[in-house]
């Protein structure tokens, strides 16, 4: 099915869209700002949407910002929000464990402080955050290392310190099949403005090589995986039918969306376009297809249009 | 086809196998020694192919140690052997990038000071090699970063040091769809004894984040690319239908052999049994059956049998 461009509703269309929803999912970095440029329009839709009574969730893939960081950003930059608007892929981890993995065991981390202080915010125990660098050759330390025992599930997350002996140590904790393997996501790259002669490899990058060597696939909890919709139904008591997910990725944001029976909505601020768009419509691939938006708009201050008063 | 038993061959039918090659190309971890206890009949069955004229090589994976020092091994263990009968991934690398690359460029190389010491001996001009670990934030370590200019080229190979700058590094030169991408070998896990409770993560697990967040495809120079095969039939002068490849990883070995047009032999002292082999081929799956070899045997051992004057 095509999708339909926002500017082409008629007023009672825009009417009939803003009222089939009642919860409203967003993503951020490409939607709410680039970098830390705020983008025309963000606070004044979110911000319309929770004074019209929507509900609002700001749902990232980030695992290197607590919760409380992530909502301390939004309030610095004028959205209206709570703490419980902020889903992200760290604290969804920890929230994960908390309900699936026995309390007398541990978890071995590959990931930052922020992940560490999301475990320990629900008494997840764990440890490996932090330096873990080779100080002898390979071969001494495969030797030496003590892998711990009581180990319940490995967890990987973006880390600044990603080295050989972690990825052992993931891997090695792994081949008792009983131990769960999570990953907080699977993005390949952070987004870098298009002129940049950088590829900043991202949390995905650090996942793969646990799961080759492991032989072994992970339990995502990030988008496009749909874990976040049941942790929504279930706490928040959101109607998926009632939902519109809005993202500028589409194998992230909008394959997440329509696996989940939300509503998508794609913006051209971040990383696709409007000709990726028409491509993919065009091809018989359902995995293609998967990727096309029920709606489209240029960026977030195109949704002004579709409040009934005036933003 | 189903494979061959060396033990079920007929005098005669040892006697025609035998002089059906004249080159023996073996794998050594799993067919030769496994970790460094010798296997039986191991250097009695290769130098007896050397006392009948057959040319031999050591075909490795292996990118730490440089030919030199795996010569050094095979002498030790009593192996008849030259400089020339040692082909190993990271001696391979360096030669495909003294004939492919810009002499005037460099080499951004991910790997050890063995794969260093094989590109000075053929001058070619890289860096990289040892510690770069993080001794900022990621984002200050991005926002600082020097990438070199002139660089031609990005290897990989096995490194005690791979680190988050080092994946950072080698994605962003991969930036530029000119600078060539090189894999040593593509092999995820080293070798291990089954009993054990570890998983040591080889080459292809450091080369696959650099693969996913550069989104390109590596040109890998070792099994089961056939890239050997071109070497050897280009600088040894060998006929591939008249050379047997001995080893016991299928995935690697055999497919390598088969993808060269040699005969292959595959023996049960490694990684693989007669039971997969028999369970690929009754499989349909030409990837399958591409696993089966034309020979198996229990071991190195079992091939006294097809010499004509007992060894």
């Amino acid at each position: 099915m095509m999708s339909t461009c926002i500017d082409t509703l008629s007023v009672e269309g825009r009417f009939d869209f803003f009222n089939s929803f009642d919860n409203v999912l967003t993503d951020c970095d490409g939607v709410l700002w680039i970098d830390n440029n705020i983008l025309p329009g963000a606070t004044q839709v979110m911000n319309g949407f929770k004074n019209n009574n929507k509900n609002i969730s700001f749902v990232t893939n980030s695992n290197t910002k607590t919760r409380a960081q992530l909502l301390e950003k939004f309030l610095l930059l004028g959205f209206l929000s709570s703490i419980n608007d902020v889903i992200s892929s760290g604290f969804l981890a920890a929230r994960y464990l908390k309900d699936n993995l026995d309390p007398s065991k541990q978890v071995y981390v590959i990931g930052s402080p922020a992940l560490s202080n999301e475990l320990n915010a629900l008494n997840v125990k764990h440890f490996g955050v932090g330096e873990d660098y080779l100080n002898t050759s390979v071969s001494e330390f495969v030797d030496k290392v003590k892998l711990e025992s009581n180990v319940g599930a490995v967890l990987v997350g973006f880390d600044d310190y990603f080295s050989y002996p972690k990825l052992f140590k993931a891997a090695s904790y792994l081949k008792d099949q009983n131990v769960l393997f999570l990953a907080t996501n699977m993005d390949e790259v952070f987004p870098i403005a298009s002129n940049s002669n950088i590829i900043m490899p991202a949390t995905g990058s650090l996942v793969i090589p646990v799961k080759v060597s492991a032989g072994r696939d992970p339990f995502v909890i990030g988008k496009p995986s749909t874990y976040i919709c049941d942790f929504l139904t279930e706490n928040n008591k959101i109607d998926p039918s009632r939902t519109l997910m809005i993202g500028d990725r589409c194998s992230t944001d909008i394959v997440f969306g329509k696996r989940c029976g939300f509503k998508t909505l794609l913006v051209f601020t971040g990383v696709n376009s409007l000709k990726d768009v028409e491509e993919w419509n065009k091809s018989d691939d359902p995995t293609l297809q998967e990727l096309v938006p029920d709606y489209y708009a240029e960026g977030i201050d195109s949704l002004k249009a579709i409040f009934p008063v005036p933003l």
